[in-house]
């Protein structure tokens, strides 16, 4: 394939970008035994770990913290419960303990965390929570990697997502992180629509108030798209079983395993995160994942050795 | 508009049909006041009694009598309890009144019909769901209009969807029905993908086993998608306010008034009943919808006087 043709340009040539090629490939070529309709050819993707760096901690973990910040900040009696106590001391190691142990399995210390988060923007119109978390995106920095956060996306995992779509494939993002908090950057950094996130979502209500009334965010979780939930979300939001899906955790097991269907091709990809000098290396948290990537031959994309470029390298450092 | 480009010819030249036409043109006119971006021209639609006919009963309802009907014909004890009793007696006067009470604000018998209706499918997968949902669907003809339940689509609602769709919108189903009741045959019907069909929904589970997993239906109640849960499942699955609404009765208050922005257009379209010879003349349910109509100026949809057609005239009665 000539350079300039190249859908993959970052990523090398080796056994994993021969599977994602011969995969799609197989699904659209017509009169082929492994031939899926394009109605049919959904593909999902977890988002933090997956599509964009998700360390030292979840951009939305940062997010969060910073708005328990400002408000210890303005409530002094704050500073001694947490989570308001880690965000206002920046003590990343408690906080950095409660996700590891959920990984885990370990759930004990997440109401903690979860009751602050709740509180943190509880009240507000589903538009003004967009509008702050796309400020938020847009403002700030990634704390070691020396990007804005918008450039922190993983950028093979972008060249396959135009590949997967100018093959005729619906790409859906099925994060357990928040689908609000996610949608206004979609488009632009993925090229998905906002009605093609699924996430984690916290309960919403309807208030008749005012002209065309106002949806605004309750302090009370909804659905925590991870695990076992993720199928369900998938299948809620799309009607159908995807045939790739592509994720890095414990979490994503359901969802990787969903995307099989006997009597036809499937593409489950587990990115590993390899890479200290470029990214970063850890295993914690997807410690399964990895074990039954083995056990049902599904496809580990090293990020050390499958990805020719990580981040985008066009990214100039003006603005964040 | 010559007749052979006229993209509604089962509209008559009324007042309706001029504010549905302005409203198209006022949205998609290049530099106009009222441009709306294509990404954003979000239509949502009820379905019962709003797409398709609701009477003498709700199409699901009927397919879920049978259902019922075929358990107490297999159990005599069920016979003597509801909502057995009416479905294996086909009292269609209890169920009625139950229907319409729900219209009215009153719940209480709902959930002894809800009870059955959750058992009638508890524990099968959503394919098979699905599977059952789409022959009852081809199969069964409509107790008295002399058509199959698939012919029982509103002509005109039929065009008005295409006609949007030709003008850049994206058309999603809202309705209190069932979601994965209805996805089968939206496509083919309206021309509305099922991962745009929003509905009531059932909770679901997965379970694991076997290749690829399994989605189950649980006998418990998820979300009833009517009155101010529709705005709120809108915004979850689409990510965007509406600038068109249409439903036909008091649930869907809310959902009309959420199709408007101060600022920019938006068409809220109230379908009413009130032509015996061709449809179903009829309120109930429809009371406090058709006085909100009158009060903030919403488009009234006739079906007596804007129609030309009702049904697909080209039905030939081959099949059901």
């Amino acid at each position: 394939m000539p350079p300039d043709t190249d859908p993959l340009p970052s990523w090398n040539d080796t056994g994993t970008r021969q599977a994602i090629v011969g995969f799609v490939e197989a699904v659209t070529r017509d009169g082929g035994d492994g031939h899926v309709p394009p109605a049919e050819r959904v593909a999902v993707f977890d988002n933090d770990g997956t599509l964009w760096c998700e360390k030292p901690m979840p951009i939305q973990l940062d997010f969060i913290l910073r708005r328990l910040a400002v408000m210890a900040e303005q409530d002094p009696s704050l500073r001694e419960r947490q989570p308001w106590q880690a965000a206002y001391t920046r003590d990343l190691g408690w906080l950095g303990q409660v996700v590891t142990k959920h990984y885990q399995g370990d759930d004990r210390e997440l109401p903690v965390l979860a009751a602050g988060v709740l509180q943190a923007f509880g009240g507000i119109t589903v538009e003004d929570f967009e509008g702050q978390a796309d400020a938020f995106l847009r403002d700030t920095q990634h704390p070691t990697l020396g990007r804005g956060y918008l450039a922190c996306a993983y950028t093979p995992m972008v060249e396959l997502l135009r590949y997967l779509e100018a093959n005729g494939f619906a790409n859906y993002i099925a994060s357990g992180g928040g689908r609000d908090f996610m949608r206004p950057i979609t488009q632009e950094v993925y090229g998905v629509p906002r009605d093609r996130v699924i996430g984690s979502s916290i309960t919403l209500a309807w208030k008749p108030d005012g002209p065309g009334g106002r949806i605004v965010r309750k302090p009370e979780l909804d659905v925590v798209d991870d695990g076992p939930a993720k199928p369900v979300r998938i299948w809620s939001r799309v009607g159908r079983r995807p045939i790739l899906a592509a994720g890095n955790s414990n979490g994503d097991l359901p969802m990787l395993q969903f995307a099989e269907q006997p009597g036809r091709p499937g593409l489950r990809l587990l990115v590993m995160h390899d890479d200290p000098e470029r990214e970063f290396d850890y295993v914690a948290g997807s410690e399964r994942a990895l074990e039954e990537a083995g056990a049902r031959d599904w496809t580990v994309v090293s990020i050390k050795r499958d990805w020719a470029t990580v981040f985008d390298p066009g990214w100039t450092g003006s603005g964040p």
